[in-house]
C-alpha cells in the first residue's frame, strides 16, 4: 500500500493511492496515520478494503507527511560509503545518530523556508522509515518486522547552524520545513529489496546527488536493532537513514540553496518530492 | 499550581497538589496535560476551580511525569560555570544542546533501570522548563511567556554511551528511565525567582551536587530565546536546563550508580524525587 496524508496543514485526512495513482478517502476507516493506527494489526485491516470502494480525492490536492504526531526524528550520519569519502570523514566503526526536531516536519512539496540568518541551506536525500510497533532492543533478524512503511525525506541542514555554533548536530537539522517526508508512506509488502533502491536529487533540473541504497554502510535492519540498544522506538517514530554522495557542502566548489531553487527527489518506488526554496518570513 | 499526573504508568490522570499536600483530581476539568492543555487560558480556568471542590486522591498513588505526550525533549550542556570547570571544558559561547529520547521520560519516583551493556550511569541534577505556547523566533523579553511551568528533571546519562559509541550524545541519554520528571508542573506564578533556587542531589544519603540556577551561564529566557532560532518549540516540549557540579564522571575517582542505591534530587519549591536504581531486565 502507498498511504498518505491529504488536505490543508494540520488537518489532513488519510488515504491511500489506487492503483491508477489516484488518491483515495480512507477517512471513513482510520481517523489518521498517527503511530497508534500503522501496527501490523490496522494496516492488514486497511488492505483488505478494495479501493474502489472509496471515494476519490480531487488531483493535486496537497499531501502532508505520510505520518502524524511523530515524537522521535532520527538521522543517520555518514551512511554511504561514498557519501563518507566526499565528507574526507572516516567511515564510522558504528552508526552515528542525531536529532532532527519533530517539528520540522512537513509536506513532500511544501516551499521550503529558508532559516532566520541562514546562508548555507543543503540537501540531502534520504530513504526513512517509520516504526509501527515498539521496538527495544531488538535483535537485527527481527528487525523489519518494527516497520510500518518507507518514505523518501530530504534531511535538509544549514551547514554552519550544524558544525560552527557550539555541540551537536540538531542546530543545523530542525529548522521549520527541514522535514520533507512523503508523498507517500510505503508499506514493506510493495518493495522488491529495501536495500537495492536508486535515490536522486535534482536542483533547477541538474542532477546532484546519485545512489542506492546497496552502499549503506549499516542496513536498515543494522540501524534498526542498534538504535534500539540505546532508546525504545515508538510506533511513528521516523528514522532517517543518510545520504548518498552529491550534498552540496561536499561538492567543489561548495554549493547552497539559495530562494527560487527547486529541487526535486526521487526513490524506487517511494514517488518523488518536488519543493521550492521560499526566503525566511516572520 | 502544582500540576501532577496520577496513576499507574500510561493511563495517569490529571490533578493538582492543594495547600495541603494532598492530591486533588482534575479528570473532570481537563483529560490530560498534554501540550494543547498548557496554554494560559487552559492553566486560567484550572486556577479559577477551588481545589477543595476537588475529588482527593488517595496518600502514597504513583506520579507519573507531570506533563504527557512531549514530541521535543532538549537538554543543555554544560550550563553552569561550577560545573563546566569540573568536567575541564570551556564555558560554551553558546548554549549546548542535545537531545534525550522522548521515549525515556518516566515519573519521578518510578525505578531507573540499568540500560543492556552499560556500565557507567550518572546522575545530574536539573530544572526542566514545559513549554506552554508555541515559540519561534521568540526575543529574550517574551520568553517566559511561552513556559507552562517548571519541574525537576533527572538528566540521567551513560557516559560511555555518550562519548565512546561514535557521534552525538543522545546515546547516551535515551534508554528506558533515564528522563525522571516531576513530582509536579510548577506554574510560574508560584516561583518568586526562577533564576535563584537551591539544587542538591544524594545518593544513598550522601551529598553529591549542590548547586543554584543563579550560576546558570544562560538563563532559562536566554536558552528559550536561544533554541527558537534553530527549531520551533511546541507546547508540551520539555527543555533541561543543566546541572550543577558533583557528578559522577567528573569527581575523583569517578563514581558511578549501581544497582540497589537511591539517589534523590531536591529544588527548591519544585519538590523532591526519589528513585532506585535497578538491575537490566528484558
Amino acid at each position: 500500500m502507498k498511504l498518505v496524508r491529504f488536505g490543508q496543514p494540520g488537518s489532513e485526512k488519510p488515504g491511500l493511492i489506487d492503483s491508477q495513482g489516484k488518491i483515495r478517502d480512507l477517512s471513513a476507516h482510520v481517523d489518521d496515520f498517527t503511530g497508534a493506527n500503522l501496527s501490523p494489526a490496522t494496516l492488514d485491516k486497511l488492505r483488505a478494503i478494495d479501493p474502489a470502494s472509496l471515494p476519490e480525492v480531487p488531483a493535486g490536492t496537497r499531501l502532508g507527511a505520510p505520518v502524524a504526531g511523530t515524537r522521535n526524528f532520527i538521522a543517520i550520519g555518514l551512511n554511504y560509503v561514498d557519501h563518507a569519502k566526499e565528507t574526507g570523514q572516516e567511515i564510522p566503526a558504528e552508526p552515528i545518530l542525531f536529532n532532527k526536531a519533530p517539528s520540522c516536519i512537513c509536506g513532500p512539496n511544501d516551499d521550503i523556508m529558508y532559516p532566520k540568518n541562514s546562508e548555507h541551506m543543503d540537501w540531502e536525500v534520504e530513504i526513512a522509515f517509520v516504526i509501527g510497533s515498539r521496538a527495544r532492543y531488538v535483535e537485527e533478524k527481527d528487525a523489519l518486522a518494527h516497520i510500518a512503511g518507507y518514505c523518501l525525506c530530504n534531511d535538509v541542514s544549514e551547514r554552519s547552524f550544524q558544525v560552527k555554533r557550539a555541540g551537536q548536530w540538531v542546530k543545523g537539522k530542525s529548522a521549520e520545513t527541514f522535514g520533507p517526508l512523503g508523498p507517500w508512506l510505503v508499506t514493506p509488502d510493495d518493495i522488491a529489496d529495501v536495500q537495492n533502491l536508486a535515490l536522486t536529487l535534482d536542483v533547477n533540473g541538474e542532477r546532484k546527488q546519485t545512489g542506492n541504497t546497496s552502499t549503506m554502510i549499516f542496513t536498515i535492519a543494522q540501524l534498526l536493532s542498534y538504535i534500539s540498544q540505546f532508546m525504545v522506538l515508538e510506533p511513528g517514530d521516523v528514522v532517517t537513514t543518510g545520504t548518498p554522495p552529491g550534498v552540496g557542502s561536499a561538492r567543489k566548489p561548495r554549493e547552497f540553496l539559495k530562494a527560487g531553487d527547486e529541487v526535486v527527489l526521487r526513490i524506487d518506488g517511494l514517488g518523488e518530492q518536488r519543493a521550492k526554496i521560499v526566503p525566511f518570513k516572520l
